[in-house]
């Protein structure tokens, strides 16, 4: 690097340093500006204070502050269709190009038809095809790249912005805060592995490393070149959802969590196992109540079923008696999205 | 905490920073000091300047270094017999006082013989059975104690010292290298998860959630109590070994490797991988030549055929044409192990 240049970075990486002091301060005075003030805030910072104080009899050694989130619901928007479904909808035309004798086949006509009402109908079967057909057989890095493209350039139907700005802004101030005081963020979700992995870094600052999800099998092959590779498989490794929640945090991280966060059925064992453990354990629920900032939906207390991210009231009641923390998206957040004004 | 005990830990703390500060100024001097002088060290040296450096064409974003490390006979000693499979042999008396009826069948039978000979003609679906009797069935929590104890008091049958005493210092000293420069290290291994992450935090530094290993499944479910747990099952879920080295590394960590060292054929297919990303990459394999300070096996080179950790001539062929660097234990090392003097 030339001497110049070499000042420049350092002059940047200086103006930056003190930016980041200037930050902390500000999170010093206030590190989760975006929820409001009440008892669920209070409970976040004063399980972080307990944790992280030497002096505290719930004092957490820092190789052991692990915190798991789900994704679709907790971190970033699943309504009215999970991400990834419409990723693989999206994919069908490039699948279909390559392999022309599907365009007749059910459930691929349908999903090119662009009927949404006749796609919303399609069995689970059907969408395993599609997931089978969109997300596995090729290179892991081809995959990736695939995501990382059509990420960048997909737009939601509501907001018609990016999805990855659809994460919830007191979220993303709730990993930093986490992450400030010694916690490893994960994210272990229901989704695709490797679907997230290859956003998770630059949309919630968490290594693909740190993404457990529900994972495909690999195959490790040859090129003709000799090159190496490995090639997603049609072949399920690890379904990390329910009880696989518990089972994948130990298979991916081997230890237990001191904090997680969901937002339905399908976390419950997440949570559960988390505040199974010794000392102070952290386990919260987020509620889908605000259907004017986002949607409302439960079927938890009175809200409607919408059969995405299903939030029963026997998980609601579980929850207040095991002294999960349950998140009112309406109540506890100030700000929903970064973009609000 | 009282004012004398908070300056107490005040300055301890001090006193580590300091201690701390002068071991870098040492580290900046000979990172390496075990490692003798020579192509070997100085192929470490420029691989970690070429992909730290900012200035470098080869320069590797810090989130990207990902050092992975096979474990026996990689980082510690893998002879006569693997660390685990002494580990299951002792825990058959154990076993077997929990169900004694396993006492006159076979394998169990000639393991609580003693007979060494014996034991040593086991089949491998012996092995597979005491395995099972030895390593599942419990909770994992329960199973992480088991190895925690048994680790502290077993000891080796030729130095009669615990086995993590017989981490290879020069190793260890690689580790805190390519951390120091941003490496995140992991352990690869085809031994045992669960078994390798009971003691690798302490050994290696290595945290469990960087430790990749063989693994079985876990089920989530409730005792009478209604308390959840996760019971080790019998099940093989991820065989960390050969083509499973790089299908692991994908699983759990998502991103290939900049570094990688093995010592045997199933380290192969890892090493591979490595090398066959784009940019710097550094591949390297162990050959144990040292039968005075160690064990001398191959059969690369002349050595013996000794069945565990085999290297072959046509994997040493393999290295050389690939660019590897083969480490020789008795040329390359000054030092095997931290007890030496």
């Amino acid at each position: 690097m030339e001497p110049h240049r070499r000042q420049f970075v350092a002059l940047t990486l200086g103006a930056a340093a003190g930016a980041s002091l200037a930050g902390k301060a500000t999170a010093e005075a206030d590190p989760l500006p975006s929820w409001g003030d009440g008892a669920t805030k209070e409970a976040i910072l004063a399980f972080v204070r307990a944790t992280t104080d030497r002096a505290s009899p719930q004092f957490v050694p820092p190789e052991e502050r692990i915190a798991t989130f789900d994704q679709d619901g907790t971190l970033w928007v699943e309504h009215p269709i999970y991400t990834q479904v419409v990723y693989c909808f999206d994919r069908v035309p490039v699948v279909v190009k390559a392999k022309p004798e599907l365009a007749n086949d059910e459930p691929f006509r349908t999903v090119l038809s662009g009927n949404r009402g006749a796609m919303a109908q399609l069995s689970m079967d059907d969408l395993l095809k599609i997931a089978g057909a969109t997300l596995t057989g090729m290179e892991v890095d081809t995959f990736r790249e695939e995501v990382v493209e059509w990420i960048g350039a997909a737009r939601d139907s509501r907001w018609k912005r990016p999805y990855t700005d659809l994460a919830y802004l007191p979220q993303i101030e709730l990993l930093k805060y986490l992450r400030a005081n010694g916690y490893k963020t994960y994210i272990v979700t229901g989704g695709g592995q490797d679907f997230v992995r290859a956003y998770s870094e630059r949309t919630y600052d968490i290594p693909p490393e740190q993404v457990v999800g529900t994972a495909g099998g690999v195959r490790y092959e040859y090129a003709a070149d000799g090159k190496p590779m490995l090639i997603k498989e049609p072949k399920l490794f690890l379904n990390d959802d329910n009880a696989g929640k518990p089972e994948g945090i130990h298979l991916m991280i081997g230890r237990r969590p001191f904090f997680a966060i969901g937002n339905s059925i399908g976390d419950r064992q997440m949570l559960e196992y988390t505040k199974a453990g010794g000392g102070l354990r952290l386990a919260m629920i987020v509620l889908h109540d605000d259907g004017e900032r986002e949607y409302a939906y439960g079927p938890a207390q009175g809200l409607p079923d919408t059969k995405v991210g299903t939030f029963t009231q026997a998980l609601y009641d579980e929850a207040k008696k095991g002294g999960w923390i349950v998140v009112s998206m309406k109540n506890d957040w100030k700000r929903v999205f970064r973009f609000e004004s």
